[in-house]
């Protein structure tokens, strides 16, 4: 069974756009466990979003189990979670399933031993060194096995060259995520995917996405859950990320519009980016929640 | 009139490829002018290629007017013609049309007193400045109306940062060359098209090209010439820049397979980029002349 109802937004301009909001419920269990994505749903640079304490105090104790997933390769899961909770977002270090942890995981199941350069912070090297890999430096990195791009404060050209010459060369290429980057106070800073486009298009290969959407990332999720994908639901603010891992899990799909996803860009989103849900922001998951329980077969 | 042959070329592991040469000379005046590429046409890695020199002799005794179309951006026209006759090759800076200076000269003729970000090396910037612009350091960068984006070898996150903040902002967009990188002794270095790329992926926005095969180019060595399409040919060694400035000059395209293009490579070339004639390098170019000329309508 599916129902489907409008919704009303306000734009910045107080344009007022409908949005469509379906609800496919037909021969699904009741949603049991939810992903949340972080920068853009439950907090926005460094901010917590109105009702996002509340609400996931409010899910926890209805019993939904709950995962928070981020493209965030910097930081430990451990230094992520004190991150949160110092911003006064309780948000438990065994609930987080990050992009630099599932990248230095993915290499250190799939390339142990294997000598790798790192475009990345000096954290996600560390990290990467105690996973069994050789870390190069700058002066011997062309001769890796395998390149990992991440947020690199520190990027040069001389990272970039090495990176690229040891693509050419054949190395293994990976990188944490596709995103574009990271707004901050005065400009937004290139992501992990702008760095790795440059190295692709020097080297002239594509790398391999570790975070979101990528079957690393469904794998390491639905690993964390246990639970079928007919009883998750994905929220989150993008959908190029967000959605795209719900309909690689097969998950029901909710587009908050609390962070970097305006209506006039999900008009023009493709059809296979399209949640299922669209809802204001984190504080009307609960009430969607009900509505959906309500719509199960008995 | 059209005329084709067969011409054999021998690839690294000896295997023999055939390549197709077709002259087109049908209703056409005989060649006068000749247009250029310098590395991979006539020097590769810093030294000349076999022939170059007696060819270039050659061809100004026989009376053709020489036009050097380079990518190159780092340094004025004067520098770069002293570099070419200090390896050996009699190259004047008069005959030099290089994308640094068309764009110093684009930018200060469509943004002359505009404030201008620049990534790229110090000789540009002051180049832009001789000219006009005011170029702002990376404190203020994000306000530029203008970014130019060239080879930089001290780029680093906060050059790349400001200019997709500027980018992202409303700033006109520009970079010198889509090229990928310079493949130096030990590594390939990224050059413009990869930092634009990187750019243009954090803000959402492409980049205008103004080296090869850009309208200002096509314009600039125009200009130069001052002769009908017909009777210019464009010499190079890249599809994607020197057969497509041909095209967008309406001028015969020959290219040459010293430089970076394989045997494999042209045989996955678009059609839209397939030169009118394939030869092994630059000394072949002066019998192919001849040729053309004996099949001139009389």
């Amino acid at each position: 069974m599916a129902i489907s109802c409008y919704c009303s937004l306000w734009t910045g301009s107080r344009r007022v756009i409908t949005l469509w909001i379906a609800v496919r419920t037909g021969g699904r269990v009741a949603i049991q466990g939810i992903i949340l994505d972080v920068d853009g749903t439950v907090i926005l640079a460094s901010k917590v979003l109105d009702g996002a304490s509340e609400t996931l105090d409010i899910l926890r104790n209805r019993g939904y189990k709950l995962v928070f997933c981020t493209q965030q390769n910097q930081d430990s899961d451990r230094k992520l979670s004190d991150r949160l909770n110092a911003a006064g977002l309780q948000i438990y270090e065994q609930e987080i399933v990050s992009a630099g942890t599932v990248a230095v995981d993915y290499l250190a199941q799939n390339h142990r031993g294997s000598q790798v350069y790192v475009v990345g912070a000096d954290s996600i090297r560390d990290r990467l060194s105690l996973a069994g890999l050789k870390v190069l430096a700058d002066r011997n990195g062309e001769t890796a096995e395998v390149v990992l791009v991440a947020t690199d404060p520190d990027v040069n050209l001389t990272r970039l060259s090495v990176a690229a010459e040891a693509v050419r060369r054949g190395a293994d290429f990976y990188v944490t995520s596709l995103d574009r980057g990271e707004p901050m106070a005065d400009r937004i800073i290139p992501g992990p995917g702008s760095l790795a486009l440059a190295i692709a298009y020097t080297a002239g290969r594509r790398p391999v996405v570790l975070g979101k959407p990528s079957p690393a990332m469904v794998a390491a999720v639905r690993d964390r859950l246990q639970l079928p994908s007919s009883s998750i639901a994905v929220v989150g603010d993008q959908p190029a990320q967000d959605v795209r891992l719900g309909r690689f899990l097969g998950a029901t799909t909710v587009l908050v519009m609390s962070g970097v996803t305006t209506p006039e860009a999900l008009e023009r989103t493709s059809s296979s980016y399209r949640p299922d849900v669209i809802l204001p922001g984190i504080k009307d998951v609960p009430a969607w929640l009900d509505l959906n329980k309500q719509k199960q077969p008995s």
